[in-house]
């Protein structure tokens, strides 16, 4: 059944749009089942904000087709960059040039006569997987997003929860003093540890440091600009005792963060995402020793469980957004 | 005009019930203004469970005169020491033997022929700031009080937040791997730099290592088992470098603490409560320098106040409580 056949109907339909940094997607989706009825996902133009918006807006058009909104709610919109605390303005893309100042969600609304509201992807991932994904059915859950940087969302008592805008800063909380520099200006946090960059750079510097004694000198032919995490990793799994140092150290770091944000929070779950959960034991063994060391002994301790939409998370979380703003 | 006066009126006042450690309170207090009609404070009996019960009763009684329940809308309850998470019962008390599994707010429910709730005296002390005292008008607000032991209380999205049951951990935050030992079993908490304990074990040790060289030892005369965190906070008053290094070291951690928690939380606000508060400039000036160097530099930052009800929040807390949860 087609899902124009339910005009008339309720309306049950989202139209959910993702602008990622390196792609975009849009997708019609059921708001109570979350099936997605029809989807289009294709690379982003990067020379300009407007090329993005063309390109979202004919896809977002063709999936509608004509006439449009009977049965659309609204639209969902996941924005993978920092926006403004009132998420009617995108601040920046790190991608893609132009994006400074531009009202995302009024420009959506007005393109389909449709309500529309917005959020990071870090957000929507974290609501996608607690309302159709890994974390169904909890109240308090956290979800940590562990890519080339470190996102985070917080569900607590269902709803997504935002503080004063930008609350869920876990990838800068401070686990070690005067640590290594971090992309924020700060030393020590969370990501300057373990998000991906700060992996490659661990590699970067174990290639320098110990040549061919590593096997990531010949993953990357001895050039140590080319060590991504990947190559950690993957070094690390096949053995390697310098990338497996690497990894653990990481992954402890992480680990930390978590114990930290279970101490104050006492979430049910805690729901791991990323590129980088792609490490498997590699990671987990680091992360519950790190549980067992710093998670306050009295606490109950939730689940710990891998995010099972991947890269959809944000799509569906453009879902929930608008399910528990527009309904 | 009595309180009594307002009989078949609305049911606008609370009877609220503080079993402190080593003082008990008892209060009638409008749940709208906040005014306390009447109160009684006095000392704990130390020897039993029992006595501190009768006490209690006796005491909330003696408050509400006959008849008792006509304008009263029921009893709140702080408890100072754990309880079960769904806060019916006692785990124990840390000061008084007997509390072992007594179901308070059911025995108090019984005596008085009203609706109690209880909670424990972190979280009361933190609601109660939040609704008559420095956190009025926030949404979103971070308690922390510092004193023989740390402990916090948060309130999100104007609800005192409580995840699976034991949230607000901020004292057993890990702010440094190794650190010192901890009274809960892990190391390198909070607590264990800022706690008043932690303060007096590191002037005790001071004592030891300088002996007269440091003011601690003629406070104390000469006799380290003496010093308590009142004499490292005078001390360090009185330009002791000794006790200033204690004082800013343990307050540095708190400050990282506290930078982590607004990291993960985006308060509109941190109030913090507690004996070592007392401390003033002393303890503020390590707290801002530490959240210069561990807030994200992107987040706007909270207001930083000092507890306005002190020893009287947890009785407002108990008054709030049943504002929130029988209202």
């Amino acid at each position: 059944m087609n899902w124009l056949d339910m005009q008339g109907q309720q309306r049950n339909y989202v139209l959910a749009l993702d602008f990622g940094g390196t792609k975009l997607a849009a997708g019609i989706v059921d708001l109570h089942t979350g099936r997605i009825v029809v989807q289009k996902r294709f690379a982003t133009d990067h020379t300009s904000a407007q090329k993005n918006l063309e390109q979202m807006i004919q896809a977002g058009k063709e999936l509608l087709g004509e006439p449009t909104s009977e049965t659309i709610l609204g639209v969902g919109i996941s924005f993978g960059g920092p926006i403004e605390p009132d998420r009617r303005q995108i601040i920046r893309s790190m991608h893609v040039p132009g994006w400074e100042n531009i009202a995302l969600p009024e420009i959506i609304s007005n393109a389909f006569q449709l309500p529309a509201v917005m959020d990071n992807d870090a957000n929507l991932a974290s609501l996608g997987e607690w309302r159709f994904g890994s974390g169904q059915g909890t109240n308090h859950m956290v979800y940590i997003q562990v890519s080339t940087g470190i996102g985070a969302g917080l569900i607590l008592n269902s709803r997504l929860y935002r503080g004063t805008g930008l609350a869920g800063e876990f990838g800068h909380l401070t686990v070690m003093i005067d640590g290594p520099p971090c992309t924020c200006g700060k030393r020590g946090c969370v990501e300057s540890f373990a998000a991906g960059w700060a992996i490659a750079r661990d590699g970067r510097q174990a290639v320098l440091d110990y040549g061919d004694k590593t096997l990531l000198y010949s993953q990357v032919e001895g050039n140590p600009d080319l060590v991504t995490a990947r190559h950690v990793i993957e070094g690390a799994r096949a053995g390697d005792l310098v990338a497996r140092s690497i990894v653990s150290q990481a992954f402890t770091f992480l680990g930390i963060g978590i114990a930290n944000a279970i101490n104050l929070l006492c979430p049910e779950q805690v729901v791991l995402g990323g590129g980088v959960t792609k490490a498997g034991e590699l990671m987990l063994q680091p992360i519950m020793s790190a549980l067992d060391g710093h998670l306050l002994p009295s606490l109950s301790r939730p689940r710990l469980t891998s995010s099972i939409l991947g890269d959809a998370a944000t799509l569906f979380g453009a879902v929930a957004l608008v399910e528990q703003e527009l309904n």
